[in-house]
């Protein structure tokens, strides 16, 4: 994570929820849109920001072997129904439910990534490297206008980040090295686990992200090989 | 294959050598270019129908096991080798023939290929599925400029076209019906394989693939979902 060298990166993938795309204002959105047009009241705040906090628990609950392997679409989808049930929101039918879940579809980016992927992508392979599923990324990608050239997802390995198979996945599949692979993430402890595999690392703040309850990532906390205010100032740093 | 109902297809994925890409032309093309740079002088014509030749068979080879899972490059890499010594051109190094080896990165498009790419993005989600290596695949579309959602590849299921796991692979990481799918292709049987998959298909003939040695696909022998003459009317029928 030496922060030289980065001269001979080819491909640089990214990790999304909160990195590319601003969940909590999504999902809050979507939810207080429900909730208006069903006439339903309900802290949908609170709903959203207990369906991210389910996120992490419920890969753990597939990698120790709870559950069998499952899509993050099908993980929300558990934490959903639990949260609702929680917050006395009943009666939704199956089509309902299915259109809640799949808000996670429909994130907007932040305002600098489409911009910054698509300068990115002049000079480099760019690709999602997520724990979201295929389906879902790629229907965000539609919605949202951002650019990649390849979807990798903890999916195609049956591998939730931090496991190390999901970021050797992305040199194995590029039939290049480790070293020419950059993570970018908003997450310290995902370019620890990436720079772990021999990845290089680009760290962006997302200081938003969480809201009032953002409680770490406000800088990088480890030397990765670029940190930038953005995607825009990461395209500068990165010559593209 | 009832040319109905088309209404519900939702992405479209594409057979890529032949279909999208004119691999005779752009292989003959690199193959003289090295030999004119190096002096060699070789029949390169008929090494490049030669290196078509092993494609299928070389497939044959893993699916029986006598060959563990290998990629396309590395396929290729084996019947470049053995061409090279029947014809008699020997010295190479072994950049010298990785570097012709990646010439199938480096195919040319058809002429209607990427603008009729484009116009189906807007409505479509538009991927390869080829048996090509995820590698080959990307590296060609960031050469050629083929605007791709995704790069769905045989080496994502480690299974050949026609095995029937390549098929089901699009619809199953979309999480859609095989309904919804439409493969594209210029080759007959592909479809054929594709629509026992239950995936919609769609016809484009491309009579010069194998220059004069073209021996069948000249047209549709099959009722496929939509026969078109090129990528443009192929947009043009599916409204995009």
């Amino acid at each position: 994570m030496s922060g030289k060298d980065i001269g001979s990166v080819k491909a640089l993938v990214f990790d999304v929820f909160g990195t590319v795309v601003d969940w909590r204002s999504s999902v809050i959105r979507e939810l207080e849109q429900f909730g208006r047009s069903k006439g339903i009241a309900a802290d949908w705040v609170a709903i959203a920001d207990g369906w991210r906090a389910g996120y992490l628990p419920s890969m753990d609950r597939v990698r120790k072997g709870e559950l069998p392997w499952s899509t993050i679409d099908e993980l929300h989808r558990i934490t959903l129904d639990a949260l609702l049930e929680r917050h006395g929101v009943t009666g939704l039918s199956e089509a309902e439910r299915d259109r809640l879940n799949r808000a996670w579809h429909r994130l907007a980016p932040w305002p600098d990534s489409v911009a910054g992927l698509t300068r990115l992508k002049r000079r480099y392979i760019i690709g999602t490297l997520s724990n979201g599923n295929v389906a879902l990324l790629l229907n965000m990608a539609k919605h949202s206008g951002l650019p990649w050239d390849m979807i990798f997802s903890a999916e195609l390995v049956r591998h939730y980040k931090p496991d190390p198979e999901t970021y050797r996945s992305v040199p194995e599949l590029l039939r290049i090295s480790p070293g020419e692979v950059m993570l970018v993430a908003a997450h310290n402890s995902d370019l620890v686990a990436a720079a772990r595999e021999g990845l290089r690392t680009g760290f962006v703040a997302r200081p938003a992200e969480y809201g009032p309850h953002q409680k770490h990532d406000f800088k990088a906390e480890h030397p990765f090989d670029v940190v930038a205010g953005d995607f825009l100032e990461l395209a500068e740093r990165l010559g593209a």
